[in-house]
């Protein structure tokens, strides 16, 4: 919906901002010519873009997503400023994945960032973003842009694979999941215990490619990372710049600084969410202070859905069937939000389907730098829904579990081939016929809906057959080990 | 919290429609001791209250609280123009006993509006509210309201029964469930089979004490509660008055007019319930239009928690366990909104317990009337909340279902004595000792927390012992049935 009383109303804010443009003649030509989009008073200059990214952060975590106890005003009052989502998607049910396709545009099975056997990269690993990958810091400095990581890489720790090799100007973060490099380590370097004390993991805290702290202090990483976000955007505000700012938390073990322990009603995993939400707001006030509200897009999501095994120290997928790990809706549906004062209308609730892969095409067309056109891109345009301009470039979505495909959405339908509770819940179910679930009437996904659309599966079974066979075999990034 | 410059913002507001005060001195006055609550600059003319009761509305149901296929644009916008409640409790998991309570101030076993072996009221009940309850709407008369009740009323539908002879000048509605006096009906008078078609059941649709129409077309039965409620509005509107308006949906067989019919992503049950939401529009819009949205308390809720056994023509309780006829919080934790432009703070989230009763004892409080003194009131006054000048009245809250005590709340906490779930899903289980909850650590009820809070269950059985000699035994009106 185009609501023209309140393009208007942004249409003459920003007239009155502009002051090196020939007045009169302007007014004319926006009044006649103005509509919801990306276009900007500040001539050529393209829009910042900041992408927060939480991790392992349910669909139901949120107040704005219905949580009763976890307290999120800055993400309740982003969303009120901003869009909602209801049909976000992350690529993938875990982290590696899920980010090389937030980095890519592609699915993770087209970059080999994901795998069958080994569903992450650990410490061990000698894997990372293939250098053929055309990040979207790559892909934005094209344009000039100043780019910067602050947070969880995940990609790759060796030197190849660090965000400075990889379209970052700048990083602070550690590379890893912050349950690796525990003491007492599980066969894939995971933790056994996940008693939250500093000294019982070693992971590394970096700033570009030097390790500066070893064990880093998680204690305050959600205050550093902001810190230096903040650092960041003043530092740069005077050109375009990208901002990538992957939380380590609430993936635990859960950590919070003394202004958050102990405080919300939601438990440790509560004080954890709510001091990422501390830091979302402080980088939205910054860029209110520092006037780059309105020339910049933030978006805030999360990598996979909840941690459910964990329990009390995992996160809520809401109504959404399951969670981290599993192809149901609550393993890849995420909450998302998107902010960008007098360009994306405020209070709105979109519906339309969209993912962390759109938001890489997005970006770049956006700031109109050029998409990799030798090789497959499965994000799309969001522009539509993002300016209510019209409806979802997107009408597919396909499921990944490592490699290999396990559903397909086709509008409200979806079809699981195989399907596979959260880690630890249970095993691989092939299904044939797939099992079909309509997600507007039931969202949950607790009906079969087969006998009652007979004609959906061949409409998903074609979409399936045509997706796949842009598919191309490439070597797991995510096998490959370091030789001892 | 208090905000000032929001207080000061609405005072002004206010001052400068009171064109019969003495301006400037009416100005110092406001200046120096306004502060938020129900004050009014309309002398001494009380509110307005009007009270919107969903029927078997599930938590989850509303966009505002985190549905992703149900539109309910005009719900989720009296949330961000009002205030959205997290623990807000119906008084029971099932109809009759909830409307009782909210009527009454009183849980449901004091009134005898509820049973272990009859649910509810059916149309071979020959009881019914009992004459010696003082309703919200009766206390109201005190202070000189018109009283109106739009919709399912359930109390009882004998002539004394009926909302006219309980302090209401005005009825319009059908007088019990509207899948009762189905032309099929099972021993209890109920559907056996829900497909929704007007000519398969026989309930009545009366106003004032006449039957006007029979069978109740239900295909229009939102959209002519909906006129019935505005024309009562209008024509009301220069003296205080309450509207109660309880409606039939989404209690099944779904019914939606053809505006609506099959426009839902969400199915029928959306249609039903984006119906609903559209009323709830059609009345904010006239109190905005009548120029008495500043002197009316509109509040909206449901009876109880959603139909699960019914599937897809069933709601959803979001993340909270079970739904409808269990005492488990997805049985009667309700949505809750409070509008009140001007009294009550918009987009505001209250996490304060409290429930039906207390709307009865706030409303009441609110126009000054008298609070019945004779007898227990469970309600307190919500007032705190509503205008957040303190914490809740409420800390504990008292889950029955039919006449026994199922589980008791105590701050977070819940200890369960029996559980129960839904209708047709199982028995009822004894616990003793209770099984313990953290409600904020774990909202859904799924991890148990004796051993960690061993001194949390004496408090609890402190205060259960402390409220169950305030319990007298009365005779159940809903064991009663007409002779044959």
């Amino acid at each position: 919906m185009n609501h023209p009383s309140v393009s208007l109303h942004y249409a003459i804010m920003r007239y009155l901002k502009c002051s090196e443009v020939g007045l009169s003649l302007f007014f004319v030509f926006f009044l006649t010519t103005w509509a919801p989009g990306p276009a900007s008073c500040e001539g050529d200059r393209p829009p910042n873009f900041v992408i927060i990214f939480a991790d392992d952060l349910g669909y139901g975590d949120l107040g704005c997503y219905g949580h009763p106890t976890l307290r999120t005003p800055n993400l309740d009052r982003m969303a009120a400023e901003g869009m909602r989502f209801t049909d976000f998607y992350s690529a993938a049910p875990v982290c590696t994945p899920s980010r090389a396709a937030l980095m890519t545009g592609r699915l993770p099975v087209r970059s080999g960032m994901c795998s069958d056997t080994r569903r992450v990269l650990f410490p061990d690993s000698a894997g990372g973003i293939p250098e053929s990958e055309v990040t979207l810091a790559e892909g934005l400095k094209q344009k000039g842009y100043t780019t910067g990581c602050v947070g969880k890489w995940h990609l790759g720790h060796l030197p190849q694979f660090l965000p400075t090799r990889n379209g970052f100007d700048f990083y602070f973060g550690i590379p890893y999941s912050n349950d690796m490099d525990h003491l007492d380590s599980g066969p894939n370097g995971e933790a056994r215990s996940l008693n939250p004390k500093v000294e019982n993991f070693n992971v590394p805290l970096m700033r570009n490619e030097e390790i500066i702290q070893r064990p880093a202090d998680q204690t305050h990483l959600t205050q550093r990372y902001t810190e230096e976000a903040i650092g960041f955007i003043k530092k740069n505000k005077e050109k375009p710049f990208f901002l990538y700012m992957p939380h380590t938390f609430p993936h635990i073990p859960l950590f919070a600084s003394e202004d958050f322990l102990g405080k919300s009603p939601r438990g440790l995993y509560g004080d954890a969410v709510e001091e990422v939400d501390w830091s979302v707001g402080q980088v939205l006030d910054t860029l209110k202070n520092e006037g780059l509200a309105e020339n910049t897009l933030v978006f805030f999501t999360s990598d996979n859905g909840p941690w459910l095994i964990m329990k009390e120290t995992g996160g809520s997928a809401g109504l959404l069937r399951d969670g981290k790990g599993s192809t149901w809706e609550g393993g890849m549906r995420e909450p998302g939000i998107a902010w960008w004062p007098g360009k994306v209308k405020g209070g709105e609730l979109c519906r339309g389907m969209s993912s962390t892969m759109d938001l890489y095409t997005t970006c770049l067309t956006i700031a109109g730098a050029e998409i990799p056109t030798d090789r497959v891109i499965d994000g799309v345009d969001m522009s539509p829904l993002l300016f209510q301009t019209g409806p979802s470039n997107r009408d597919e979505y396909f499921y990944y579990r490592g490699q290999t495909l396990y559903a397909v959405r086709k509008g409200p339908f979806k079809a699981h081939y195989i399907t596979r509770p959260a880690y630890g819940r249970g095993e691989a179910e092939p299904h044939d016929p797939p099992i079909l679930y309509h997600l507007g009437i039931d969202p949950s996904e607790s009906i079969e809906m087969n006998d009652r659309f007979p004609e959906v599966l061949k409409e998903i079974e074609k979409a399936k057959k045509a997706h796949l066979e842009t598919v191309e075999e490439v070597e797991s990034q995510l096998e490959k080990r370091i030789e001892p």
